[in-house]
């Protein structure tokens, strides 16, 4: 595929290469087609270089986890609707194939070709860079019950997240879910494309049980950004782990030989919360509040006990009545790492607003939470447990869905695919 | 006000020009605080160039019409819920002097003033820059009720729009309003920084009816941009009034002296429609089928009688068959302007998604339809009325949303207000 390729190009051989031209045959989508284009033919649009702000997609992990956060994110749980455990299998292989291609601003199929058929890619995103795109695949617990003969390959760090305090607002039409696609990209568009492509790619296998858009990244992943403020007006997440820490990455992000199921060696899980924030009564706490309820200043970022953003936070230090100047209940004390075993998490959250909640005639609006790590059994559950049980910021926060998604490792090269390891 | 001021400047001064100190405090937010850092004082924070990317607010027009349009779009129609004329114009005017703030990368009043007080802004937006920011207001027909004693200032052309041919599927909570504000940005934080902050400013006398998200805009407004597609993958809005043509703006757009409400020439009238797009069953049409539709080819854009995007439709054409190159019932055929009496308008629309419908299973998203015109019944209705007999287009879309809205003339300087000339 030479590296100017354009959106319009077939797919066949992508396609044909991922998961075998039979499977991929079967699919519907491995056969290019011949481009026959009639007395009425078009000529080719000017073109954006579709090369450039692409993020290599084949590698050892995954790509959208250790990568810079993109800004914007269209994230989506399906439930597998086939009892076929080979119609997943070329589900997977399917969307292999496609996130090659979407990665590189590449269409999934062509949009012209054989004028009496549907176009294979839904076309919105042509013209368009990749923009940084990438896909993210993981698996729920769920999907290694009795449909698939997956129940050996569980891994005994995909446990159901234990009922966690407060978890009586959780919604379960926005919660679990058999698979997930979390797409980010520095377009709104790209990322929505790449969502809906591959709903599309599933029909008849899979359907989406709930989706989440993500309008502003609001974690820095990576030394080179800078920690955007949640819909609180605060920078929450300065002391994330970052891409260039790879000591963070293999200590508390990427499963390794602890693993006792080695197809998710290289690989990470994925936990997402969907927190909706009570910002209109947010709105009405008073400045000396919101700072102790997050443990830093609004403007600057700084704890509380400092002076600049990236100034490490005092846990120790008393004011001069004799109490703590970071509160007992501040959000960064109880989620630090020092408060929980040095345990730590890579979070990549987003912003969120889906209009007004017609109950209340309130703003639903929040942060989609998501955070990596090897083990939620170590990090994710007892963190989330002591916030649940002690943070100041419980009064302004509802946890609404909630969702856990084993992310398997890297796809090596074309014809590799998601699950490949898992059912091999 | 120096150019370089901050967002953590107070508001104080600018609210108090704007609508009186009087006003000002009754509202709440008219006197600047005193700046008391307290013995736990936080340093400036590193800020962006809060000058960069600002679209002027004060002029003959209100910005966010013939402004090329902004990448994103937050949308709200208010209910005022208060019965004094009083508090409307404390709250008209308290927001006049808010967007005068919030267009300048400015915050809305200070983040940090007195610990023991909300913040004025929520702070989302700190150091961010204005993102070409526009804010844009209107006057729904149900403001000239007989609540505020303005039925003699309606202007002739805010008659409620008709209903339409398949106008049943239209939302009551989706539609109408008293108020409108349409915030467009290059940054989607900013411009639901703007919405969020007007509906906090207008606690007690207004609330938000219904909002909307645009995450891509889709309408070109300037001959420097590029046609965006739609979510059905197509270009369309190729002709649309663009800001450099001021002999359409004038035509077309503007207000002008025919216009027998004094206080409206200047200004002109938005009709939003918010078009969900059947999209599962769209993409299951074959390719020609859809540019049949829409009358013009998929990837390049250009009319079914053309090469390129800019060209100009043949209606006349016939192919070998004798029948119309470009079908009768062709999307661009219907909304063109040689079909339309020579009428245009000035659309501004955006791609929105709100997640599943949870009754089908199915994407709820489309476009977030918006047009500027000096006249509906002369320019959205009659178009209107013809697509929604005979356009193609129609199996594929469901009009869900609808509201129609005054909009004033720009603001002069400081000190005057939308409505100003209104109540005068």
């Amino acid at each position: 595929m030479p590296p100017r390729a354009s959106r319009r190009q077939l797919l066949g051989r992508a396609l044909g290469v991922a998961v075998g031209a039979g499977a991929a045959g079967a699919a519907g989508f491995g056969v290019a087609r011949a481009t026959e284009p009639g007395p009425a033919a078009t000529p080719a649009a000017p073109q954006h270089d579709p090369t450039a702000d692409i993020v290599p997609f084949y590698g050892a992990h995954q790509a959208g986890i250790a990568t810079p956060a993109q800004d914007r994110l269209a994230f989506a749980a399906f439930d597998v609707t086939t009892a076929s455990v080979q119609d997943l299998q070329v589900l997977l292989g399917t969307w292999s194939a496609a996130a090659a291609q979407l990665t590189r601003g590449l269409p999934v199929g062509a949009v012209e070709t054989d004028p009496q058929s549907p176009p294979i890619d839904t076309g919105e995103a042509e013209g368009l860079s990749a923009a940084r795109l990438t896909i993210t695949v993981g698996f729920g617990p769920s999907l290694f019950d009795q449909r698939f003969g997956l129940s050996a390959k569980r891994p005994a760090a995909l446990a159901d997240l234990p009922t966690l305090p407060g978890d009586g607002t959780l919604v379960p039409a926005r919660s679990g879910g058999d698979l997930c696609v979390q797409a980010c990209a520095d377009d709104p568009t790209v990322a929505f494309h790449a969502i809906r492509n591959f709903a599309r790619l599933a029909r008849g296998k899979a359907v989406i049980r709930w989706s989440q858009l993500g309008f502003g990244r609001t974690s820095a992943t990576s030394v080179g950004q800078q920690t955007e403020r949640n819909l609180m007006g605060f920078k929450d997440g300065t002391r994330n782990i970052k891409a260039e820490t790879g000591a963070d990455l293999d200590g508390y992000v990427w499963v390794g030989a602890e693993g006792e199921q080695s197809w998710m060696r290289g690989g990470s899980y994925l936990v997402a919360r969907r927190i909706r924030m009570l910002i209109e009564s947010w709105d009405t706490d008073r400045l000396a509040d919101q700072e102790n309820v997050f443990g830093r200043f609004k403007t600057s970022g700084a704890p509380l006990t400092g002076k600049a953003e990236s100034d490490t936070p005092d846990f120790a230090a008393e004011g001069a009545d004799g109490r703590p100047v970071i509160p007992v209940g501040a959000h960064i004390r109880l989620a630090a790492p020092e408060t929980n075993g040095g345990q730590k998490i890579l979070r990549r959250g987003y912003s969120y607003t889906d209009g007004i909640d017609t109950a209340t005639g309130l703003l639903d609006a929040g942060l989609f939470f998501i955070a990596y790590q090897k083990d939620p059994r170590a990090q994710f559950v007892p963190i989330q447990t002591r916030l649940a049980q002690h943070d100041n910021l419980n009064e302004y926060i509802r946890h609404t869905g909630s969702a856990l998604f084993a992310v398997p490792p890297g796809l090596a090269a074309a014809g590799d695919w998601w699950g490949k390891a898992l059912f091999g």
